[in-house]
């Protein structure tokens, strides 16, 4: 039984807490969070302690912390845990900032603690039943890669302007989406992003719609299309053209039921948001942690696959910015040692 | 060119004419109608002439009779165009009178003429898409077959008075492609019939919904549902599960649009009825009647299936009024000769 | 926290342990069943007790049973079990015997305990959702239901020859269906069945195949179709015409995944069976047994729901054997006191 | 009744052939082509005379033409018939040469007389129900297109060094597409291509994969992704995302035929090519020429259309080759007088 120390109480933290408490071979140990009040309810949920994020990675008895508070600290905190000797499974993205993501997965990595990213969506069981299909070669070789991620609702402006941006905070997904199913990253960057649904997000410096081009070594494409408010609900699709075939990830709907009137045919529209979407892929996300975590084996995703999205979201923006083609090494390189 | 005179000029006629004229071999030469205005104005649409049912058939230079009269004069017309030497094709049904359309069968063939039974769903790409895969075994033996058939509006009580009731006037399409799909008849035939979309109908003495479960010798068994409403459109599906899979033929829509709002995701809705539904089918159906003329090969359907069909209508009729299942040959036998 | 005796380790128990054990309110305590080493490392996953049915439903600490036992036992189990004043969640059928059925709902209500039924369906979010639509008069007034229930593969036949037959103990849950749909019983139920997927079932004195239609007083139509063999999955489908339109219920499918190549558009098949298809139901299901308890007020579907499904099941048995529709009232008639 | 005169008898110049003659007031008079065979044997199948173009223009029996010659002849052919007095329907691209077109443009206006270009698909009754859809409102503000367009096999090496290459021949139609459904025309437009799929279409200077994304002075993104390639057939998709929802023009299917076995659940393919996909397409184009002739009104498609679609392909051409979006602006003012 793996004793978890969870970091932040959020949302998504109370989504971590409820697949660890779920799962056969691990326990809810201790909560932290800045507002002591969210800590405390989860805890009681839980029948866990509430403590201070320091007093859990000092703690011997946790195995393993999960990372689930505001981005500007999951640095910190992934170098603070691994160095405390524990495992490590932190929430996207690493960092805002890719020189402090490199750093920090570099530290991480001196410790030769395992670090996993929070990168839920491989772990839906309709994603990966795309990838299967696509590693057995049922579609031939990869040509063009589209991927649909619209949110319902945009978030509010404060958010915004702490998020990081479009790129850094909602795309990071589907770059991670595409060098998972692709097993490759791309060679240049190419993003239009406009704030056509709120010109308020415009004025905090984001985009709320934005369209990203990538192109590959061997000349396969890929483009990414997000979306802050699709007012119908959460849209989650892939489709991957080959040589011998096209495969496509459908929306999961709210239900199955169809309704014909005069007025047409109306089924269901897609689930509302990600923890509805989602709630199988985090339970899945944490189950292979812990196996790999008790195997000792690698992790499903790396520190390196979070740096390689954090870029990808790095050159998207400086994209979007310059209005040209950005090279995924024009980012890198300036950074790396 | 084959010579076509179309004997009735109603709605059903004006899709034959199309389908005659349109084709490539053969050329709508007359017309002829209870109703002259009828007849003329389809006849000046197509540069035919007007004259009368008999100076049609008594026409030597006329090759071929399509027979869209009402249906208590199928029989006569069949009878006295086969004895002229003409090819038939005619609508369904045979006749409304069992022993009557078993005599005309009998003089017809005497005459050695082709006669056709306009079973025009035989000709739907989607239905023979269907059958073509199921007689390649691709489903393996069938087992169950359910056919949904739902009209969009009921017709006017005055039509279900001379109609000869749903069964004779509505499902025998249905009991045909029972015929044509298993390629078998059934051994009995069980209805219960209601009349609850409008209870005049049932004043009448008909009924406006149903459903016929008919078993056959070998074990399997079929259904049919029949309603004269379904406000969203004609609902023509069919499914047929076998021994190694299950064939579904849904239905045509209107469009491929969706559209997915905050109200739901909504398509477009079934095709309205008939005339749009199976305008391809007509033409089919014609065409095939034209090839067989031609060639002087077995009609595609034949007088014996128009009254099988038939019998399975009266099978029906009887068990919906009597409460008990009938058999095929309870209707058959005291008619055959 | 309710504490739960759980009565029967196999298949359909384990399922129900699962559901006490997640539910915040209810704590499996105790698990009986004949053979010990099922009960035992049942038991043991969830820290629970083994111990004999008798002692169970004999400690006054246990606040309710869940029967999951082989189905001759259920009357006895339920008497026994409210007679010692505990609430009761008995899976179904209630009994084979409907005269027994009777006899034990009545003694169940005169101890005044809770007796729930275990009919999971009603508590699947799609029929749910379905039903709601219906009751929100959205499709009018209802005129004909349509219910597709296909096993994946047929059980054994030693397993047929003790099951009562298909349409008690398959069908079942669809008569129930209709009932929950419509809210109202019917009048007549008449039947057909065959033995076309095995030889060896119609030896046994079952059926495999069967299609059940079943008449209401107010004019309105079901059909109902059972297949014990469906080699494409577990086919869960219901549908309801009314004069406004239609409602579909259609199936879940294994993921959303499609994939076109040059042989077809090819998609996920429906998830494999009762286990897959049905776990959120039976979560709910269970839910509903802990609130209602919990606030004492009406069983959401109750014993007499179980004899109602049991008579029409008995009807159907009666009408395929005798070829001819058989009233419910036939059934009930003779039994009741 | 308009008699018309066809130039060019390939496969396009069949097509347009059919709907001339099937429509009731229009009358195919002549054809010509530089085969003088194709000429003659299509002429054959409609009582057609087989002239040379140059006859056709200057025969002031012929009221209007149908230009679908290869594309260097189009502007003068349209040039020669509208200075003698016809009405022209010409195939896209009006030219390959942007400049070529706009004089083209600007010598036809001043003839006065009516000329359209066959952006077909603008009639294809799915694309004209999204765009009432959109027009009337029901989905918002548009801020979001994105268009998929597959063929579903690669062209001869040897037509794509005449064809002007993947933007100006094959997404033209895209352009056109994206113009019709937002009436407005982009500010910049930024290409990446490919020769994923045959490394031999990349040695003749062209692409084969393809994806365009277009920004607008309002903010809303369209993207079109394009290819040679798609096994399962032709794949024509258009997605439009609004402030207030989705709409979604999905493939036209073969049939409507779902098989399900225990390898999955199988439907038709699209239909394989534009032939099949948009025959309903060309005749409502034809019927929309023949009413704005005899009306007198504005062509549904007019030249200026053919140029601005022909100027974004040239534009889209420019980016793929110099890795940098490039103004609308950039490609119009210099050819502008």
């Amino acid at each position: 039984m793996l004793k978890i120390g969870l970091l932040g109480a959020g949302r998504i933290g109370r989504v971590h807490a409820r697949a660890i408490s779920e799962h056969s071979k691990s326990q809810l140990a201790a909560v932290s969070d800045a507002v002591s009040e969210a800590a405390e309810s989860l805890a009681g949920e839980y029948q866990a302690e509430t403590r201070s994020s320091e007093d859990i990675i000092a703690d011997s008895s946790i195995d393993a912390v999960l990372i689930a508070t505001p981005t500007d600290t999951h640095s910190d905190l992934i170098e603070a845990a691994t160095r405390a000797g524990k495992a490590v499974l932190c929430e996207k993205p690493v960092d805002l900032d890719l020189e402090r993501a490199i750093a920090c997965q570099q530290i991480a990595s001196d410790t030769g603690q395992p670090v996993m990213v929070g990168f839920n969506r491989r772990f839906d069981p309709n994603f990966a039943a795309m990838k299967a299909s696509f590693d057995a070669n049922e579609i031939g070789k990869a040509e063009l890669l589209s991927i649909t991620s619209f949110d319902p609702a945009p978030p509010s402006v404060s958010y915004v302007k702490v998020s990081g941006g479009l790129f850094r905070d909602m795309m990071i997904h589907d770059f991670d989406m595409a060098n998972y199913l692709l097993g490759q990253l791309p060679i240049a960057v190419s993003a239009v992003g406009t704030s056509v649904i709120d010109p308020e997000i415009g004025q905090a410096g984001d985009v709320d719609t934005a369209v990203v081009t990538m192109t590959y070594s061997d000349g396969r494409i890929a483009v990414i299309k997000n979306s802050r408010r699709a007012v119908y609900g959460y849209d989650q699709r892939v489709e991957l053209l080959g040589s011998e075939g096209l495969l496509q990830a459908q929306n999961i709907l709210e239900n199955s039921v169809v309704k014909s009137t005069a007025d047409g045919v109306v089924g269901a529209k897609p689930t509302y948001f990600f923890l509805e979407r989602y709630m199988n892929a985090y339970r899945a996300e944490w189950s292979a942690f812990v196996d790999a975590v008790e195997a000792g084996s690698d992790m499903p995703v790396t520190l390196e696959d979070g740096v390689a999205a954090l870029a990808m979201a790095e050159a998207a923006t400086r994209s979007a910015q310059s209005g040209r083609p950005v090279l995924l090494d024009e980012v890198l390189k300036p950074v790396a040692k």
